[in-house]
């Protein structure tokens, strides 16, 4: 578990902040309801009292319960970069009337299924505090069949989409590479002379996109030196500290990884792919990733909110993290992969994107995660190879854009799950959304 | 001018920076097309070279010519609250049928009007240029009968409104006062008990409203101790450094402001009231400042883009300079003051707000601004108490609304003048608005 948990931290030292009290999740956390940021009270009052304020960098701002209230706030505490939906009208999902969707919603709430390796049934509702959901959208042949709202979260608020960024930076790469654009055949020194000696030069762009590569990416907590501190360290938009002499960015940070195993042997989940998929998204458009996405999928699909977007300290936003967005927008997105690129009655891009994702990585090149043993990642995307031909986005503490082609299902759900790493979560969540999916496809 | 120049300074400051080359636009500055951001090239390139950078903290983004691109980006350096629009379609604004708009555009282009003390007559379109405008939009009869957009800004990107935040804080407040929430003759004290013994204790909320309190900040910059060091410490977002004892944000430093004259004797400029009157606003409503102007405003006057607005380290908005909005939204918000109140056919708050801050503060108390020889200062709006009846939110660098009652005008413009004070900048501004004014109403 070791690998996903520093994932979470990577995540939270890319912010700039310290992990000190990163892994006092793991003790009997509060429940959901007792940890409901409205509950808590932080941020509360004009000013909050002192144990109610939730400051960057001095007060572990990612650290659960805390997390509960900044995955709505991030840009509360950080530079930002926005992904505009441009100005025209929102394009308003589709919903059952009133009557059926309340009928629907109690139905599923009554759903059960047994959790991974559990023993006793659960329902649906309970997973939702189970999974300490923040937001849960389900759309059924492209209408919305059920959606909520807990914690921090409204209709109207955006959530950290964590590493559901990726997958929006893979989708932007695998869209470029159905236009010509970028060729996932070519190394990436031939994309980025300036890589030099890194590890990466030698990798094929679609060994970037899959996370095949052979690079070195420690993520050894106990070892002040180890690669996830650099990259944190670098990453920061915060000054860096007197004397420093590293890297600055996350660019300047893909310039020196050391070589690791062979390019193409094996899929090892490291985020700094996903950064370095950016770089080449960015160099091959002229475009940065906030501006691509806005171009290419905000400003098309109909969004009703601005996404926004982390960035380092030199104003690049961070690919492999950094989107926060509003929970139908990504429902959008959801749209958008399970109809193949089309929505609204438009296509927005070639169907081969999707199908290209949908056909996955190669499984044997896959290990490590239990709760997904059949499973590939290809396009900064996982595909599960079930019985449904599901794939995902998905984003620690509990993120997720679920697509079930089967089914004829989107569900999206935002979490802010004590514990960084899905592996804990997907027990709670995966065979519940099996037992949506089946529901919905018996009605 | 050392007060206005201060100000921007205060401005910089606040946002966390140094001001080192703050100065240095006083010497021969390039012309506005000289030092177009497109021209410039600022953080074109990925990664930009490196002389094309502007980071922060290291760069002094906020120095000319840095800063005509850095006014259209300031979330990229800063942490930022949203002031939401809403999830709703915007209300588009009402414009001129093309060939009317192209026409009408041709006529104000050439007109011509005499700057203050200038010699030699310029033309409406050499104004802009003179005047560094990045975005300008004139509204006659509540249609757009001329819209330009230049250097950082398009018609969906956001400018920062500098001090034309201190409006919005004061027509919240004077909406609040309005609707008998906040009382304008309390004492401060009575509403922060917590205030202490501040200077502000035994100020009115008018007072605080406009600027007529009796309280010290020193703007010397060769004085490392004066006030607008000590705010600016205060309130940056970046830690604070090694050893300080100071104030946390802006509203730890209110609690330690000292005397200085006597309240209500004179209008002083004095950026801490805006940030007093946010703070009371906040008390009374139990709502930020950015969710009371996204209440109150921007969800309710068909806004097409959401606006946002910069916080210090504990997540406080800065009330006194820091929003960033699109420009025909503020283009709605000059609508309603000139409408007094009502916009789309709908009223957002009584008449009595408008008429109350066009009544203007009493000049008698106002001095030191040379080109608003007659002017008045109330509820953080300037008044201009001239033939026409104007007046205007205005920010350092050139930000203006200009609301003219009697012509049926509004005159937003944004813009990036190499030097902070409005000063410079009245003499190309302020007659050029009046001629148009009368173009307007000859039409």
């Amino acid at each position: 578990m070791s690998s996903s948990i520093s994932k979470a931290a990577l995540i939270a030292v890319s912010f700039g902040m310290s992990v000190t009290s990163m892994a006092t999740a793991q003790n009997a956390p509060l429940s959901a309801q007792d940890s409901d940021p409205r509950v808590m009270g932080w941020m509360e009052g004009f000013p909050p009292p002192p144990d109610k304020l939730i400051t960057q960098p001095d007060s572990n701002f990612f650290s659960f319960p805390k997390l509960r209230w900044s995955v709505c706030h991030l840009r509360e505490f950080l530079p930002t970069e926005e992904v505009s939906r441009g100005l025209g009208a929102p394009v308003p999902l589709d919903y059952l009337t009133p009557a059926e969707f309340a009928e629907t919603a109690r139905e599923i709430d009554a759903l059960t299924f047994t959790p991974i390796d559990g023993d006793a049934p659960m329902t649906w509702e309970q997973s939702l505090y189970a999974n300490y959901t923040d937001g849960i959208l389900i759309l059924h042949k492209d209408r919305v069949v059920y959606e909520r709202y807990f914690g921090c979260l409204a209709e109207d608020g955006k959530h950290a989409a964590m590493s559901m960024t990726k997958s929006v930076t893979g989708l932007l790469g695998e869209i470029l590479v159905a236009e010509g654009v970028l060729d996932d055949t070519a190394l990436v020194r031939d994309i980025i002379p300036e890589i030099g000696d890194s590890a990466f030069a030698t990798a094929t762009v679609r060994e970037v996109m899959d996370m095949t590569t052979g690079v070195q990416y420690s993520e050894n907590y106990s070892d002040p030196n180890a690669d996830i501190w650099l990259y944190s360290r670098a990453a920061s938009p915060l000054p860096k500290p007197e004397g420093y002499e590293g890297p600055d960015g996350y660019w300047e940070y893909l310039q020196q990884v050391k070589p690791e195993g062979n390019h193409g042997d094996q899929f090892h989940y490291k985020t700094i792919n996903s950064d370095m998929l950016g770089w080449m998204i960015s160099r091959v458009t002229g475009k940065s990733v906030t501006e691509l996405a806005s171009e290419r999928l905000w400003r098309r699909m109909g969004a009703e909110q601005d996404a926004y977007q982390t960035v380092d300290g030199k104003g690049v936003p961070f690919a492999g993290g950094g989107i926060s967005a509003g929970l139908r927008d990504l429902g959008r997105l959801g749209l958008l992969m399970l109809n193949a690129g089309e929505i609204n009655g438009e296509r927005l891009f070639p169907a081969d994107v999707v199908d290209n994702i949908r056909a996955g990585g190669d499984p044997a090149k896959f290990a490590g995660f239990p709760t997904i043993p059949n499973g590939s990642y290809t396009s900064q995307w996982w595909v599960f190879h079930n019985d449904h031909g599901a794939f995902a986005a998905r984003g620690v503490h509990g993120q997720t854009i679920y697509v079930d082609p089967t089914a004829d299902m989107v569900l999206v759900r935002f979490a802010s799950f004590p514990q960084a790493q899905n592996g804990f979560i997907d027990p709670t969540s995966l065979p519940a959304y099996q037992a949506v999916a089946e529901y919905l496809m018996s009605r």
